[in-house]
């Protein structure tokens, strides 16, 4: 790996979902002002065990920034009485990320529905909900950030599988002040259309989500590896983003059954690290 | 899932991977032959045990007509010796094709070398290395069939990924008798492009194959599913493949160390009911 730069500290963003299992709530905020870390995701489970406001109360005089509350979405369901309950569970969690400050709300589609099994229609009826979720969205003022995940996720989490079709959402939404674009490095990094699309994303890249595919990958969801530990170019891909005109947090965002294992402090001494060698 | 009219049976090919861990070759055989299955994919790791002549032998007289040989290719190493080795593979892989009479030889790219993790640079490799086999498989008479794999194979397997990757090479090589693409359902059925693409390959595409992926995939690489039982709508993907121009076989191939445990013959019957109602 060619020796990077040190980054910029204050841009370094810790996603609450690597620290899941061994931290509650306030361990999480503690832990962050301990190792002098400004900004931070909520994860929204950890969220509703106390509530919005009760959270908003614990991050008061933290200063710590909420670049965004993840996740809200699953909106992809062909049946209409499915729907309007999901459309009415991402209202909430509009109203959420407004009370706790956060800059935006991670939108997950949600995935194929066997009753159906017609990418085509289920792509357009994401679509067509999220035109109905604009108004509300920018009345609280947080941006939704559309998250292209993996095409491995688009039976189960989201037919949102690439960066491209995340920019064609958002020239049909016309609405460029509520709906950003989530670039994370584990869904894009083998898209050959991907320096086109993110030149071409600009401006709407709202959060920049890193982490690393790792070569012996034992699950599809939780699997993901330690930046520097992987296969992605990251360095070229943050360049990338940053070429495009993205000058937010780099956040360190690792879904992992492994990683949930060990101890958060020392987890997160090594994110220091590797945000300065593998970043 | 709406009701398909029969198809004809004379188009199924059955892949010998289905039944790797319970058969032998020769078990293989007579079982397509008892199961009246007229064509076969081999698998190269069991065409090994025997040999291409032995093979070849064991074949003749049976009526049995061979789609392609599985697999040959992983020449995306950035170490020029490594490549060379890697080529001479693929070179003795088509002679063996070629000794059993296959119509192509299913090629693999390989994956992302964590000694480069460029892969802009490791798929103009692959392009270059595979220009370099033109006049051999050409003297053969073996169609190589870019298979491209799913996105998730990308640091493993496989930096061919989409099917509008494969149409570029293919444009590239310049060489249309000799590199064909093999259409896998489990790769591209998530793809937004597959219409275009699809329309786009119309000739090119030499072998089919057909398998579902399965809501709750435990495993990247051996856990695909049996058609119908999973999320792809493998009708629509077939009407398509075959309005490009393809008329070739529909061949069921279940990379699956859950249908490895079940009884062969039983596994067979249920293709074949599949073959009708959910190809």
């Amino acid at each position: 790996m060619a020796h990077q730069p040190g980054l910029n500290e204050s841009l370094l963003a810790f996603h609450q979902v690597n620290v899941l299992q061994k931290w509650s709530m306030q361990q999480f905020i503690d832990g962050m002002r301990r190792h002098h870390i400004g900004a931070i995701a909520i994860w929204r489970d950890k969220l509703r065990e106390h509530g919005a406001t009760a959270v908003a109360r614990m991050l008061t005089g933290t200063g710590l920034h909420v670049t965004s509350l993840c996740a809200a979405g699953l909106i992809a369901t062909p049946d209409p009485g499915e729907g309007a309950s999901a459309i009415e569970d991402v209202k909430r969690a509009i109203e959420e990320a407004a009370t706790i400050g956060a800059d935006s709300l991670m939108f997950v589609a949600g995935g194929v529905d066997p009753r159906d099994k017609n990418l085509e229609s289920t792509r357009q009826r994401v679509v067509d909900r999220l035109a109905g979720l604009t108004s509300h969205a920018r009345a609280a003022d947080i941006r939704i950030a559309l998250a292209p995940l993996h095409p491995m996720a688009c039976a189960s989490r989201s037919v949102l599988n690439s960066l491209r079709i995340a920019n064609d959402w958002c020239d049909a939404l016309e609405a460029e002040d509520v709906f950003g674009i989530a670039i994370d490095t584990y869904a894009v990094w083998w898209d050959p259309d991907l320096p086109r699309e993110l030149a071409r994303a600009g401006k709407r890249i709202c959060n920049f989500h890193i982490n690393d595919w790792l070569e012996d990958t034992q699950d599809l969801r939780l699997d993901r590896g330690m930046p520097g530990d992987g296969l992605i170019d990251i360095p070229g891909i943050r360049r990338m983003v940053e070429a495009a005109g993205y000058t937010g947090h780099r956040e360190i965002e690792i879904f992992s059954a492994r990683w949930w294992q060990r101890d958060p402090d020392e987890m997160i001494r090594i994110v220091k690290e590797r945000y300065h060698t593998a970043v």
